[in-house]
């Protein structure tokens, strides 16, 4: 079989009855966290308040476009951080071993982190930062974890290969898969569902900017190698599956 | 390998400039049309006008939840239908062999088609429908052509392996994907992105239906063979990826 042949089967539904049959959520096996561990003393984002300057989601629609020419003289503020962080992924309640958040994930199982490369947000030290929802369950609020120092200039066009006009954003959020989380309940047919859940909260990211008066774009080329070793992860267990540039247009 | 690190990996970013370099795109191949043909006089469903009844984007994140009570005896209206299908797939502009709607999709491809299963709208008879964005570039409305009749309450739980709640909601929303639209660039690398590009439009099928004050859900389970031979696919060219039920809550 080709390889066109096998990756659109691979897009295929199979019957997922019988594959969560044999899970390990079948097994009784317990739920994995639906979060990775907070890095020690968070730094609290001041949050969002008061009205979007674009709160209507219908101007969304008609004006959002994927934005590469961004400011570089202007930073983006915690709000408008807090905000894109806590729009894709934040977890508004938990139930069981599950978490609600303002996207759908399949069978709730949100198999995803947050890193958060900064170049330029106001009151926050340039570096790499891991976003931790678990910190404000039920609130409207983010917190991140600063993990290194993070060479944005030098390192995001490698990362996003060669797609240096992202090296002017003042953010790129890089989302990874723990993909564990997805296969405890959905096995091998986890993964299909984790990349259209993946677009789910790109969506909100980019709609979320939109709303802030800012730009975005999603990225789905990037060197894995290379983003997977900046951001800490083993590529298997956890390795990077999208970037997202956000800022304000020049 | 086994299965899970097969598709561990298939999720993972290959060396996009290699392979768009073997792409018929290289080759100077014309690019597919960016749409199927539209089936003869197409319904022209009533646009939506005026204020949506949920017009704040940040009311949608905090509200919107899967929906699976349906009101199985309110309709959906044509206004209603036109937004959500405008929303995820309308064509806003095109750019030679690109358009450009209100989701974004890798190198602007859009490979999606849209079928609706109409259970109960207003003014428009029960039946199988298709979707065409191109007899409506730049406006803000909607045309479905009728494909067949449809047996709504007996085919839609087998199609959605026995999510029988679905079989309440007005519409069916089906979504189909033509890979060709997107490989002709993106080769065999093309189907992570177009699974992630997918979940762009379900978010905004699901934002939409909460805007207009209904709920939704999306399902990515369900019988291939049968979608694909109830919409009239090959299964190969063309094929099912996704499922969102749309309509008032009970």
């Amino acid at each position: 079989m080709s390889a066109i042949e096998q990756n659109r089967r691979f897009m295929h539904c199979p019957s997922f009855k019988e594959k969560m049959a044999e899970s390990d959520q079948s097994k009784e096996i317990p739920a994995p966290p639906f979060h990775n561990d907070a890095l020690p003393d968070p730094i609290k984002l001041t949050p969002f308040t008061g009205q979007l300057p674009c709160p209507a989601y219908e101007d969304l629609l008609d004006n959002r476009r994927s934005l590469r020419t961004y400011d570089a003289e202007k930073p983006l503020t915690q709000e408008q951080l807090s905000f894109l962080l806590w729009s894709a992924q934040g977890i508004q309640f938990t139930r069981g071993h599950s978490s609600l958040r303002p996207v759908p994930s399949g069978g709730a199982r949100h198999p995803f982190e947050t890193y958060v490369a900064v170049r330029f947000v106001s009151g926050i030290d340039p570096g790499l930062y891991h976003y931790t929802p678990q910190t404000n369950i039920g609130e409207k609020k983010a917190a991140i974890g600063r993990i290194c120092d993070f060479d944005f200039e030098n390192k995001i066009t490698p990362m996003l290969v060669g797609q240096s006009w992202a090296a002017k954003a003042p953010v790129v959020l890089f989302y990874t898969c723990v993909p564990y989380r997805a296969e405890w309940r959905y096995v091998d047919m986890a993964h299909r569902v984790m990349l259209i859940d993946l677009g789910h909260l790109g969506q909100n990211v980019m709609l979320s900017a939109a709303a802030l008066g800012l730009g975005s774009c999603c990225m789905a080329a990037y060197d894995q190698a290379l983003c997977d070793e900046v951001l800490g992860l083993d590529g298997i267990n956890e390795y990077t599956v999208y970037a997202i540039s956000a800022g304000a247009a020049k």
